[in-house]
């Protein structure tokens, strides 16, 4: 990209509130330099007139750009090899148009080594509140680990929470990760969360439509879930309240047509309220493992193993079971009399735990005779 | 009931397995005198004649009959005026016929002073694991107590775990419940809840189709979760492992065509396994509070309310974002200025948080001006 181009991006970025689908479409007709030129010279009407009015004659794309550089970035466009085109291609579903927001990015402004389009080809949303229990940054953590030993980079916006959760993990494990941020790539927001997201910057991959300085507005957060939601194949809530922004996420991902996961948890906490009713309402499919996202951001095939079934059903025993249990022979069967002798109990306190075994399909009997049934 | 017809009742239920849909048929035609003479004098034929074979001269019917009178108890049949006619009905369903015990029982052997029909017009089953976690048996309470407090009977099978804390909460409220047992009527199973199931049927019921003396198998536990799910309104599975009984039951309710209900847990705890593959797989319903399974059981048109909304979304709020909250006024509405002032931040750190409670609902801004959004 030649200076000018990448000075008419930078221009173009920050002339009018993203994503504008009139802006996109002139870019496209006549390229950035030309848009970038009839804009400053007021030579567009319409919608597109008054969007870019007030910001026409502002032009820091120089400073934006000098911005950028310091932080080793760089600004991605569509002619770029690795812009998302795939990922983004599910804006073209005819009832986004309609949406606000329902558009592609302009331009990306970019912090990071990874490779965009590489990442998207398959990545997982993790979202949810910035209000997160232990129990939801626990299995937020779950989760994360598992995709990325999965080969499944971690997308996410880098809040407080559940946010937080999967990037770090993302990190600690070694795996992709990446922050889309509803502020400029200079704005660290949360303040708190400035480590973190110079990490991800230096080892993964920090995003943003908005130009340098820009502060988050509720917009611009609006704005980010659907780039967080489309740059995913699936994404999954983990935790969020009954009135959550992981919910808009969400609904971002099921009219981009990506796969919509939630997370249950104790129906004791607030913090599981959000995910509880979009598995009732059947808007979100209930998940509890890594392995079950897989499925839905992974290859053609690749199935999520079966649960692991618990080693041994015994935890799930009384003691006098656990005591009938053991009394049988690793081969071979005994009767009844002979288990009663070896468990120490009465013939009568023995057939009732006996039956117990059977209907949890642990032992079987034939003629009269009691056995282990060996493990599936 | 004269004393030659309960005599024959009590014969008819110990001389073959229950439920027979041919001893049934017989009894429906012939009344429970003739069929038991025939039966005694072998003068039924084919499979009836061979499922009554190896008992058909044991008579025990004034013992049993003695024992239950010894336990206050009593033996309700087809004829009584407590005979759940309405709750058994759905035994009719074609698909039933064909499955093992798909038959309503013969006679049901009760203690305790509730009446059968009543209770079984309001009535849900609280199963799970005996295996029960803290919250698994936290979480039954709470619906037990819930289900009470709305004159909805408690049903489940007495045993350890998520059965007992059903019980137990049910009584403890005052409130109705049922305990359908495997084992005879005087065959407290298991052993260490007898003093539970003395109490249940003290003040509510304690139910069976097996004759005295009768220790469970196998078998009747399957034949009991038919009961416990066909004399509830709903079925809701509290805690489950991957291979739980409660999973029988459910399937029962389904086959029933009884609402199955689930609850959710941490995707960390094994005791909420069954659950969770039960909802993912679309054969229970998630439900998170006592009132879902009313709507579920109720009168028509009872639905449950809303849930409670948190009383205050300010829960979710990071320090921040709290403080700059309670830097609006209760009336009226304040500059980014004046909040920055009384919140004593920079204005540059109290955009990010307005936008972030503008989000969230919480505050909304006109011309400059923010203010708190009213409680809805």
């Amino acid at each position: 990209m030649d200076t000018a181009e990448r000075r008419a991006w930078a221009y173009l970025s920050r002339v009018c509130e993203p994503p504008n689908p009139r802006l996109a479409a002139l870019v496209h007709a006549e390229g950035p330099v030309a848009a970038a030129q009839r804009i400053r010279a007021r030579d567009v009407d319409g919608e597109l007139a008054r969007a870019t009015e007030a910001r026409h004659e502002i032009d820091s794309a120089d400073a934006d750009l000098d911005v950028l550089d310091r932080l080793g970035g760089r600004l991605l466009t569509p002619g770029d090899d690795e812009w998302p085109h795939l990922a983004l291609a599910s804006f073209a579903r005819p009832a986004l148009a309609e949406r606000p927001y329902g558009h592609p990015p302009l331009v990306l402004w970019a912090v990071g080594p990874s490779h965009l389009a590489d990442v998207t080809a398959r990545a997982a949303a993790l979202v949810g509140t910035r209000a997160a229990s232990a129990y939801g940054e626990h299995v937020t953590s779950e989760f994360a680990a598992g995709l990325v030993e999965r080969d499944v980079a971690v997308i996410s916006g880098g809040a407080y929470g559940i946010d937080g959760a999967a990037h770090r993990t993302a990190l600690a494990c070694d795996g992709e990760t990446v922050a889309v941020l509803a502020a400029g790539i200079d704005v660290p927001y949360p303040s708190g969360h400035s480590a973190l997201l110079h990490r991800i910057g230096r080892s993964g991959l920090v995003l943003t439509e908005y130009p340098p300085g820009m502060r988050p507005s509720r917009r611009q957060f609006l704005a980010r879930n659907r780039l967080v939601a489309a740059l995913s194949g699936a994404t999954v809530v983990l935790e969020a309240g009954v009135r959550s922004g992981a919910a808009n996420t969400a609904a971002w991902a099921r009219a981009l047509g990506r796969q919509v996961c939630a997370v249950p948890g104790p129906v004791t906490s607030a913090s599981s309220a959000g995910c509880h009713i979009m598995i009732a309402n059947h808007t979100a499919w209930l998940v509890t493992r890594a392995a079950e996202v897989v499925e839905a951001v992974g290859r053609i095939g690749e199935l999520a193993p079966e649960p692991d079934r618990p080693t041994t059903s015994l935890d799930d025993l009384d003691d006098t079971e656990l005591t009938v249990y053991e009394a049988l022979p690793r081969r071979g069967a005994r009767t009844v009399g002979e288990i009663a002798v070896r468990a120490g109990l009465p013939v009568s306190e023995v057939l009732g735990p006996l039956a117990m075994l059977d209907l949890r399909g642990l032992v079987s009997q034939e003629d009269g005779n009691w056995k282990l049934v060996a493990e599936r």
